[in-house]
């Protein structure tokens, strides 16, 4: 039987699946659309619907909230690809690869827009409420996205950094899906903390996660390059916390790895990561917050039954490899 | 003594000079600031102001209305300046020529995050509907920009898709702040839909006459280099009348001179405008929509004393030469 985060992707993607955008012009919307056709695990929408869920029967109007936080992530991964120069996203060609960059800036604009408008067509008890945190979450995945391409440019990034960095870029979208739903779903001011707290933490807990995949995941499974990461220099945990803590010594040879790439580049990194013991502090940082985020979801006022969906779902991001 | 939108203009620059973003990250907000020291003429926000005075006093939530908008504007123009490639804004570099593209498509994102927080914070009595407005228009502005871009891949151009793209690109805008500052002074919808029209047409007639001193204007007081839009086959109003009515030699005459460039370019395709009487049209043109404004102008209902200052408003915008 499939568990109930599947079954709500599942039923998202079905309803999901439909005409956002008028016809013409269709340069333009023909690239929205084709963005949305790419599918993806919709974590975010469902995010939304088991946030709501948690606290009662799902209503009409986080249906649309959902929509409107897939436009938005969707908004922010064309404008990214831009950024990133990305040729391709899962197997396909990115929007501005297949069209062209402006186009694909248009694109990523409209959507955002449209995430507003769905929004904005909620019962007004709540409307402004939800504008106000796509707001604040908006400016902050933005400042994240910077954040992160300041760092490609810097030589040194502090662990602390690093680690706002990521909450910025990836963790206060997840907690504030969550934290739409339980809202409209009816939760109390402090119950929205809690669960907005859990969505973070999750959030970081992956992200953490997803930088150990890249040099001690399975290849297999993970589905990515292994040591991709470590090719393009890319400051992540395993780095960042490695050039703070090593031994001098180690510190030079990270640092020589990084400016002379040797064919064995991404094995020497990996041996070094190991002796350093950095693989053992991004799986303990990941424990500690899905603590923090277990713990918040514990102290949310709702029956422990109705918190089983949210901790299969984070069981299912989480339980890769590491 | 100054006019009122003079007054209006000066009192807007002096509060609009304040912080609207954060220290951090600099590079981000640096690049966002750096846009709105511009300057520039101001003339939304100046709208949305009048706007509402013509029903009553200017409310406190009106000046943040007219920061929304002034933000709003300068999201399209940082953003339209990276698909034009544009160097130059105003005698300084565009915000992705003193930064990067990347930077300055982020700083476009949060200056439109960033309207959305200010037209959030407006009285709940109409902040629902100013957001609604925003979607619209935000939206209709992205379609007239990627018509724009598609217009200059066509080798054919109808003058009907010629402005409906212009009223789109600009024309919206104008009559949306006039609209918002009005629904906010407490005008009837009736009312809020005569300004809006107002603001539309005026738009419209702007811009035709912006195309006509292109060609034959005083270049001293237009401020542009003369023959611009025809030396990069820009389709304006004058180029794609003239495709459209002139007889078939002509027509061939124009063809060739886009394709051939000739020294004399400018002068020949000039003198073809006003062989075939584009510039009468040009001129005709605007008159018919400064006459439908003023036509929906005289039925708002206002005492006439109360129109003054947006007529005048409309005589210094138009009254340029043409």
């Amino acid at each position: 039987m499939a568990l109930r985060f599947q079954e709500l992707s599942q039923e998202f993607s079905l309803q999901f699946n439909k005409k956002h955008f008028p016809e013409k012009p269709e340069t333009l919307y023909g690239a929205a659309s084709y963005m949305l056709e790419d599918g993806g695990k919709r974590i975010r929408p469902v995010l939304c619907l088991l946030g709501n869920e948690m606290f009662g029967a799902i209503r009409p109007d986080t249906w649309k909230i959902a929509d409107a936080l897939e436009l938005f992530h969707n908004f922010t991964l064309i404008h990214d690809d831009i950024m990133d120069k990305a040729p391709l996203r899962r197997g396909r060609a990115t929007v501005h690869a297949k069209y062209n960059e402006s186009t694909a800036l248009l694109a990523g604009d409209v959507m955002l827009l449209r995430s507003y408008e769905y929004l904005s067509q909620t019962d007004p008890k709540y409307s402004r409420e939800l504008i106000g945190l796509l707001n604040k979450t908006g400016t902050e995945v933005c400042e994240g996205q910077q954040l992160d391409m300041d760092f490609e440019k810097k030589e040194w990034v502090t662990l602390e950094e690093y680690l706002y960095m990521i909450e910025l870029k990836t963790a206060v979208l997840l907690a504030a899906c969550l934290q739409m739903g339980a809202l409209v779903g009816g939760a109390s001011l402090q119950d929205q903390e809690h669960i907005h707290a859990f969505g973070k933490n999750l959030g970081l807990a992956f992200q953490v996660q997803d930088d150990w995949l890249d040099s001690f995941g399975n290849p297999h499974t993970f589905g990515k390059q292994k040591g991709g990461d470590i090719l393009s220099n890319k400051k992540t945990f395993l780095l960042v916390h490695a050039l703070e803590n090593a031994a001098v010594p180690t510190k030079k040879s990270i640092r020589d790895l990084l400016v002379t790439n040797p064919p064995d580049k991404v094995e020497t990194m990996i041996r070094i990561f190991r002796e350093t013991g950095v693989d053992q502090a991004a799986q303990q940082a990941k424990k500690n917050y899905m603590d923090q985020a277990y713990d918040h979801l514990n102290q949310i006022s709702a029956p422990a039954i109705r918190k089983v969906q949210l901790k299969e779902l984070a069981d299912y991001l989480l339980e890769r490899d590491i």
